[in-house]
């Protein structure tokens, strides 16, 4: 029999109780043993409710108990989390989290710890919920030299930008009908600004190339200022805009970037719509490989974080390897990347070209008479903004992905 | 150091020589320590190449050395990979391998052996190519009481029918073109007959359930009577037609199947086209899960089998812990699973109604006057094949999968 404690009784903590509950018999085979949840830490009281009973709203309960030997973090934020995370694992023993904020800003940090002390912090829920991304990058993709990791990894935005897209709603309206669904927050800047999505790739990127990505040296965009037309634009030349954490390996070094992109069917994440997350990692012998499933959601999101608990029990006194080193990954701009660009522009398509090179896909809409949308060829963000940002002509433009078959 | 050998030197041979070479030191970093290839076994000779120099046409080179921790099997077929790997695991050697035929057909005896001598029978490759669907079975969906898995697991026929959608192709236009392509072998037999795709179903449902599944057991049903008016009438009711292997778990116990199928855009794997390979993973915490790469081809096959070799490298002198057991799994016959059916019907939708209750999606193809295809509600395939069998107006009719949302 392993012991386990679960440090806030939330959506996914509470969604931690009850899939080791339904799941019992089937985790107890799988790891050799049973797991009992020994303490349930949280501040409130759950009066008639399963937990009752191991309920304790005191740390050092947890803290002090030898025989329990695996902790679920749920509590999430920075504060306690983290001093609780790190007294645990100093007591030698494993902690299992969902908390992507506590991952990105002290990744490093426990995970050094952890090996100090032959135990594991564990954060396969913290990037895309309920696909196990963390483990493919950890244990499965490990013959190859990754090149790129690109997802939708934010369910919030990605629902919204669905909904904008499906039902014509403009962003105001998409936004409110997610609060109201619960598919977003009263205050929704951590999703909708991208800061949610960027604390997700800085993780993924530094497990994908073994340095350290620090969450805040990565130009994040969000969704806030896409519009109806710029929808309407992007079915025209056969595209969706997805919000996109992205970072790849190119001659010179890594860049990463969250940012909203016009992407086409060439892509397996075009067709990722709703509250669904899906990543693609590329490696350099496997080719393209995509993951896809629930990016949030409290069973989802536990399943994930009890496979980890699993993981734990059935390495007693052994830290599971990683490749995450405390080694700072510096990035390239991500302004040197070349790429081409959607551009609205109130101009002839004949004007365009002589600002902008050839170009191509040119489209109007109907109630925009007054402009005319095309796509760049490959060109350096850098030299197309110097271009873009003196012509007044260019009223909005986006990032279009790269178009995979035309280059490989 | 870690020494390992190559047995068979073809196309997924060549590739773990190639990955292990050329992503050398981010393996050894990963690994812990660096993996060197002390033999390949072929009886071919390979004059010039890169293996020249550690080429052995005698197995017991391998089998007699104790340096020689790892051994990749990527001959193929069961004779005599089956002597060879069982005296391997004898041995106290670990073994890594793409075959499916042997896995399929002797993996419970071997994966016994490996156990009571301390070591790993590991077949990454052999389901889906470079999709690490196994590892994802084994040690990342651990919470999860599996309810579903479904693939299209052969990347051959999914060409061929994804070029017959495509270009309005048949069947033996489409075949000849893939033959000429290196996509079918000249006697696609195990391919278009839906075998291979059935190995692969069994050895992903034995790890899935717990108990193995015997590949002989399960219905299969290839494409090669798949026509052109088949596919167009599929897409007249927003469907494609693919070669699915899929089993589920139902109250009563586990069914499983492979055969050509309509499927709609509700489900992830519609739009997987060409020789990609995806699978599709239901658990009862985690809801749907999806995984896609390419399911065959020399590298990202290899990179699967390398990612064993890392694993038994990390591993040494344990078993790798997973949920196959012996004991045998017992299937529900396949014919008492109810579901759509489609149907291609030479009379009136009033008479097909008299037949089989409510139909629906009922359309007709212009250039086939003389009938309708429409599709049936849920029906028990014993009861539909009752009805339908008596029936001289029913000309053909093929399996429509479950509409998810419909149902849940």
């Amino acid at each position: 029999m392993a012991y386990a404690a679960v440090m806030g009784y939330g959506t996914v903590g509470a969604g931690v109780v009850q899939v080791l509950t339904m799941n019992r018999e089937i985790i107890a085979r799988r790891t050799g043993e049973e797991i009992d949840i020994r303490y349930v830490l949280d501040l409130r009281e759950f009066p008639g409710s399963p937990v009752e009973k191991i309920l304790t709203h005191d740390f050092s309960d947890i803290l002090n108990d030898p025989e329990v030997s695996v902790v679920v973090e749920t509590m999430g934020g920075l504060k306690p989390a983290y001093e609780f995370t790190k007294q645990l694992l100093l007591a030698g023993k494993s902690v299992c989290t969902s908390n992507k904020e506590l991952v990105a800003e002290h990744g490093v940090e426990l995970m050094k710890i952890a090996r100090e002390n032959n135990v594991n912090y564990l954060f396969e829920a913290s990037c895309g919920g309920g696909i196990p991304i963390i483990r493919v990058l950890n244990s499965s993709l490990t013959a190859e030299r990754i090149e790129e990791v690109t997802g939708i990894l934010n369910g919030t935005t990605n629902y919204i930008l669905t909904s904008m897209t499906e039902q014509g709603k403009d962003f105001g309206q998409a936004l409110a009908e997610a609060q109201e669904k619960g598919y977003a927050e009263l205050h929704p800047e951590a999703d909708v600004e991208g800061w949610d999505a960027c604390r997700k790739i800085a993780i993924l990127s530094s497990l994908a190339y073994g340095k350290h990505v620090p969450y805040g040296m990565i130009r994040t965009e969000g969704i806030t200022s896409v519009d109806k037309t710029d929808i309407a634009y992007a079915e025209k030349i056969g595209c969706r805009i997805k919000l996109l954490a992205t970072s790849r390996r190119e001659k010179e070094g890594i860049w990463a970037l969250v940012t909203p992109m016009m992407i086409g069917k060439e892509n397996p994440l075009t067709a990722v719509d709703g509250v669904m997350n899906a990543v693609m990692v590329k490696g350099n012998a496997v080719g393209t490989t995509m993951y896809y499933g629930s990016g949030a959601g409290s069973l989802p999101t536990a399943s994930a974080v009890v496979g980890d608990v699993i993981d734990c029990v059935k390495h007693p006194g052994k830290t599971i390897r990683n490749d995450y080193s405390g080694e700072l990954q510096e990035l390239l701009p991500a302004d040197e990347i070349a790429r081409p660009f959607f551009v609205r522009y109130t101009g002839t398509p004949e004007e365009a070209e002589k600002t902008f090179g050839k170009i191509s896909d040119v489209v109007a809409l109907p109630d925009h008479p007054e402009e005319i949308g095309f796509l760049t060829g490959m060109i350096a963000e850098k030299t197309f903004r110097e271009l873009a940002g003196g012509d007044p002509r260019v009223k909005r433009w986006f990032r279009r992905g790269k178009n995979e078959e035309a280059e490989e």
